[in-house]
C-alpha cells in the first residue's frame, strides 16, 4: 500500500492514492509496454515515462478534485425537477475542470482536437475515475464509447456535426437500448423511427435505465437510439440506430427525462427514464443493422464495466488495509505482537489476511487482466500486420465476457470483504466500504448480466464462432506455459489441457441439448476467469522474481500473493468443474410448481 | 410457492406470502414435532394443528400489518431528535397491536403474564417478524433475549421490578456490549459503575452500535449494560452487568440516545450511540462476572441472527421466483416454451433455475437446521432427564456458531441472486430485492462476525471443550445415515468421516502453532454447515419418498432439490477443504509492507 491520504471534506474519511505503483508494474513488467508500442509507429514514442507522468498525473488530479465529491454524491444522489436532472454537488465544477484539463480527450482522435493517445490510457483514466468516484465515471466513460461508435459508423456530415464537441468533451453521451418489457430480449422494443422525407426521423418511444440521460453537465446531450423504421422486420433484424441531440442548433429537441431511479448505489449516476415524443434524429450507419452496430459500442462498454468492478475493489482493498493496520483489537491467537499497544492490529488474526489477501489477489489479478486485454485491443486495432490484427482480435472477443463477469462477479465478493473487514462499522454508511459494494452491484447487471456473458463466451464465441477452441489466447497462454518454469508451471499446464477438455464435454452434450451449454455457461466462465488469473500470477512471480525498480518489499509481496492465489482461490475452479459436468437435468427437471 | 400476495402500500411491491407450507412440513415430518412435544409434560398437548394455526396466524396477522410498513421503514429510517428517537410511520402503532394481539408473549413466563409457549413459537414469530418486515424485527426480538436473561440471572427484587412489563411487551428491552473502541474485544472496554452505597449504581460511559437503544413504541426501555466496578481486575474477568432502566418510577435516568447509525440497511431498526452519565442501575448477578452472564444471552441472539438471514433469504427466493415466472425475456435454448406469449419466462433459462435453486437449497436446509437447533435447545431445557438434557445442550454449543455464521454468509449469496435474477429491475429501490441484501449484510457482523463464529466453532467449542470431538452432534447424525439408504448415504457416510478426520488434521497442527487454527476455521465452519444441510436435505428426500398432506409437487420439489444440492452446492465443501488444509503459512508470511 502506498502512502498519501487525504480526507473527504464531508466525512472524515479517508481518501487513500490510487496503487499506481501496482499499475505501472503491469505496464512495465508485465506487459512489457515499451516494446509494445514500439511496433506501433503512431506510438513509437510512448514508453514507460508516458505511462507514469499520465498515471500520476490524472491520480493527482481526481484525488484533488473527483475524490472529495464521492460520499455526498452518494448521500445526495440526483434529482429531478421540471425536465432537467440535477447531478450532486461539485460535479458540474469538476466535469468542466477536467475537461479543461484535458482528461476528456486523452485518446481523442487528433481530427476533432483530440489528443490521440493509446487507448491504454483512457483505460487507466477510466480506473482512477470510479476508483476515486464511482458515481463520477460514467459521465466521461459513456461518452468515450459513443464518440468511437460514430467514428466508425456515421457518415462525415454526422461525424461533423457531433464529433468535436463530444471529443472534446463538450457534449456527452448516452446509449439508448433498454425499454420496460425489455433489457437483454431487444428484439422485443417498439420505440419507432418515421422518416421526415430530408435525412431525418421522428424517434418515438420510451427508454429506461439511460445513464447520464440528462444533467446540467454540458450544453449539448447526444443519444444513440435504438428504434423501428416503419417497415422494419419483427426482432433484432429490424433494429436501427438513430443519433438524437438533446438541443439542435440551440432548439430544445423532444427527448426529454420523464424520471429518474432510486437505486442501490451508484447515486451520482443518473439513470433516466427517457421520452422521446417525435424527436429529430439520423439513422446511423445502415437501416436495420443498429443491433450490430450498438454492439461494437457494448464491447467497449463491457470492458469498461469490467474496469470498474476491479477499480471499486482496489478502492475497498486500499481502506480495509488501512483499518486492519490501525483497527486495535484482540491479541494474536500466538501471543500479543505488539505488547505495548491495547491490544494488536486486526491484521494479526489468520481470517482478517484471508479476507485482504482474497481482496489483493483478485484485485491485481484483474488488473492484469485489464491491462492484458486493453494491449491486446490496441494490437487489434494498430498492429501492421493484418494477422497479428486478426488473431488479437480474436483473443479479445473470447477475453470481453471474462472481463466483464468474472472482474464484476469477483468485485462483489472483494467489496463484501471489505466491510466485513471492518466489522459493524462497516456497515456505517460514513466509514465508505457499505457504499463500495452498493456500487458495485450494478456492474453484474448493466451492460449484459453475468448469465448473458455467460452465454455469450461458450455459446457464442467459442462453440459457434470458435468451432469449440479457445484459439489464440491458449496458444498466447501456452507460449509462456511452454517456456516457464517455475512453482505454478505445471499447475498451470494442466488447467489449459482441463479447460479444452471442458468444453469438449460441454459441447458435445449440447449437441443433443443447448441446455447443457446454459447450465455450464456461468460454471465455466467463472472457471475461465480462474484460469487466467493463475496465468497472470505466474508470470507475476515470475516478475517478481526478476525484481526491478519497485523494491523488495513490492515483489515479495508479489511471490505471496501467487502462492496465496494457487493455494487459496484457485481450488475453486475445481468446484466449478464439478457443478459445470453436472448436467443440466438437476436444473430442468423441477416443473414450474415443485419450485 | 405459495398463493396469497398483497401489494405494498406505498411502492406496489407484492408482498408473498411466506412458505407456511415449508415451516409445516419441517415440524411435523422432520422433526416430528409431536412426538417431540409427548415427552415434555408442560407441552404435551402442543401438536401439528397448534404449530399450524401458530404459523397462520402470526402470518396473516404481519402480512397484513407489519409487511406494508416495510418499504417506507427502509426509505424513512429513524431519527433523532432533542434526545428522542423516532421511528418509521407505523411502527408505533404495530407495536402496540402486536402486544395487545398476544405475539409480545408467546413464550413468555405464565408467572408474569406470558403464554408459555414453547420456544420454537418463539422462532417461527422471530423468522416471520424478519421476513415479512425485517427493519422491525429487532424490536420485539431484542426484548425477549433480555427478558430470559433477567429470569435466569436476576435476584427476585429485580426481576418483579422488570419482567412482568418485559413480558408482555409493555417495554422493551437492548444490549449495551460495544464501546468505540472495542467491539469484539470487551475486554478493552471503559464504562463504570460506582457504588450508590445502597444497592444501586451511577452507571457512565458511551455505548455504541445499540439496536433500539431509544424509540417511542414504549413507556420504558430497559438497558442491560456492561461496566467495571471501581476496584474490577482488568480485561474480561472485570467486567459486571448492570440493569439501567430509560425510567424509574416515571423519571427520566440519565441513559440518552446521543446519535443515532446512518447505515447500509435495516433502517427501520434504530441503532443509537447511548450515553450513559451517572445513570441508576442495578448489578445482575455477581460483581465481575457479567461477561458469562451476557453471553448466555448473547447465544440466543446469535441464533436470532441465524434465523434473520434464513427468513430474508425466504423473502429473496419468494420475490424472485414470481418474477422468474413473470418477466418474459428471450426464448429458451431448446426452442420457444410459450410460443403464444412475446417471449419465454426467465425461468425456462438454465442459469435463471441455478440461482433461484440455489436460494431453495440453501434457504429451505437452512430453515431445517434452525429448527433442528430449535428443538435441541428445546430438549435441553426441558427434557426429563438429565443426561439427554446435558447431551442436547453439546450439540446446542456446537450448532450456535454455525447456525449464526452459515445462515448469514449464505444469506448473502441467496439475496444478491435475488437481484441478480431480476436484472437491472433488481437494482432499483423500489423493487424491494436490493433492500434485502442491504437488510441481510448486518447479519454476518452484528452478535459476532463470521470469523470470530469459526473460531468459536473449531477453538474453543470444539477443540477446547469437546477434546477436538464433534461429539453428540455426530452420533445424531450418524444414527440416521446408519439407517438410511438413499442415493445420499454414501456421500453422507464419507463426509461425516472426514468431517472428523479434518478436525483431527487441524488440531495437530495447531498444537504447534494456533494460527494454524485460525487460518483454518472459517473454513471449517463452512464445510460444517455444508455438511449438515446435506444431512438435512438427505432426511427432507426421504420424508418427500413418504409423502403426506403436502401434495405431490410439494414432495417431488423436495426430492429434486436434494439432487440439486448433491450436485451443485455440495461440491463448494471440497473446496473448503483444500483451503483449510493449506496452512496457515500462506496468509501469516506476509510482512506489513508487502501486502
Amino acid at each position: 500500500m502506498e502512502g498519501i491520504t487525504k480526507t473527504d471534506k464531508r466525512n472524515k474519511m479517508p481518501i487513500i492514492q490510487a496503487p499506481l505503483k501496482d499499475m505501472q508494474f503491469l505496464a512495465e513488467q508485465l506487459l512489457n509496454l515499451e516494446e509494445h508500442y514500439q511496433k506501433i509507429p503512431q506510438f513509437a514514442d510512448i514508453d514507460a515515462a508516458t505511462f507514469e507522468t499520465v498515471v500520476d498525473e490524472a491520480s493527482k488530479f481526481l484525488l484533488e478534485y473527483a475524490a472529495p465529491l464521492n460520499r455526498n454524491a452518494d448521500e445526495q444522489g440526483c434529482s429531478i425537477k421540471d425536465g432537467h436532472v440535477t447531478t450532486p454537488d461539485g460535479f458540474v465544477e469538476l466535469y468542466k475542470n477536467y475537461c479543461e484539463s484535458g482528461w476528456g480527450s486523452l485518446d481523442g482522435n487528433p481530427d476533432y482536437d483530440g489528443q490521440g493517445l493509446p487507448y491504454w490510457m483512457q483505460v487507466i483514466l477510466g480506473e482512477l475515475n470510479t476508483y476515486y468516484c464511482p458515481g463520477w465515471s460514467n459521465y466521461p466513460g459513456l461518452t468515450h464509447g459513443v464518440r468511437e461508435l460514430l467514428d466508425h459508423h456515421a457518415r462525415q456530415e454526422l461525424k461533423d456535426m457531433f464529433l468535436p464537441k463530444l471529443t472534446t468533451g463538450e457534449w456527452t453521451g448516452t446509449m439508448c437500448l433498454t425499454e420496460p418489457h425489455c433489457g437483454t430480449d431487444l428484439g422485443l422494443l417498439t420505440t419507432s423511427a418515421t422518416p421526415n422525407g430530408d435525412d431525418t426521423y421522428q424517434v418515438t418511444g420510451t427508454k429506461i435505465f439511460i445513464t447520464s440521460g440528462d444533467h446540467g453537465l454540458t450544453d449539448n446531450i447526444i443519444h444513440l437510439v435504438l428504434a423501428r423504421l416503419p417497415d422494419a422486420p419483427k426482432g433484432t433484424k429490424g433494429i436501427s440506430l438513430f443519433v438524437v441531440p438533446k438541443f439542435l442548433d440551440g432548439e430544445r429537441n423532444n427527448a426529454w427525462p420523464a424520471s429518474i431511479e432510486h437505486k442501490m448505489g451508484l447515486n451520482g449516476s443518473a439513470t433516466c427514464v427517457m421520452n422521446f415524443d417525435d424527436a429529430k434524429g439520423w439513422l446511423v450507419g445502415e437501416p436495420n443493422r443498429g443491433l450490430n452496430i450498438m454492439f461494437s459500442m457494448m464491447n467497449g462498454a463491457r470492458l469498461n464495466t469490467g474496469i470498474q468492478g476491479m477499480a471499486v475493489s482496489a478502492a475497498s482493498y486500499a481502506g480495509a488495509l488501512e483499518y486492519a493496520n490501525d483497527r486495535l483489537q484482540m491479541r494474536s491467537l500466538t501471543g500479543a505482537k505488539y505488547p505495548d499497544k491495547l491490544a494488536d492490529p486486526i491484521i494479526v488474526h489468520p481470517d482478517v489476511r484471508k479476507m485482504l489477501l482474497t481482496q489483493k489477489a483478485l484485485t491485481e489479478g484483474n488488473r492484469a487482466l485489464t491491462y492484458f486485454t486493453t494491449k491486446f485491443i490496441e494490437i487489434s486495432h494498430h498492429a501492421q500486420d493484418e494477422a497479428e490484427r486478426k488473431r488479437a482480435n480474436e483473443m479479445v472477443v473470447i477475453l470481453t465476457p471474462i472481463v466483464k463477469a468474472f472482474m464484476t462477479e469477483t468485485a462483489l465478493e472483494v467489496t463484501n470483504y471489505g466491510i466485513q473487514i471492518f466489522g459493524g462499522h462497516g456497515y456505517i454508511r460514513e466509514h465508505g466500504m457499505e457504499q463500495l459494494y452498493r456500487d458495485a452491484k450494478i456492474f453484474t447487471l448493466y451492460e449484459g448480466t453475468t448469465g448473458i456473458q455467460a452465454l455469450d463466451l461458450l455459446g457464442r464465441k467459442i462453440m459457434q464462432f470458435n468451432n469449440g477452441k479457445i484459439g489464440p489466447l491458449a496458444d498466447e497462454m501456452n507460449e509462456y506455459i511452454n517456456n516457464s518454469d517455475n512453482p505454478y508451471t505445471q499447475e498451470l499446464k494442466d488447467l489449459m489441457v482441463q479447460w479444452q477438455e471442458l468444453i469438449v464435454k460441454v459441447s458435445t452434450k449440447s449437441m443433443k441439448n443447448m441446455d447443457e451449454m446454459g447450465a455450464a455457461s456461468v460454471d465455466f466462465l467463472m472457471y475461465s476467469g480462474y484460469v487466467m488469473l493463475a496465468y497472470f500470477w505466474a508470470q507475476m512471480h515470475d516478475e517478481a522474481e526478476k525484481g526491478g525498480r519497485f523494491g523488495q518489499s513490492f515483489y515479495n509481496g508479489k511471490k505471496k500473493t501467487c502462492e496465496f492465489y494457487y493455494k487459496r482461490i484457485l481450488p475453486r475452479a475445481q468446484m466449478h468443474v464439478k457443478t459445470m459436468l453436472s448436467g443440466s437435468d438437476n436444473l430442468m427437471q423441477f416443473e414450474l410448481d415443485e419450485f
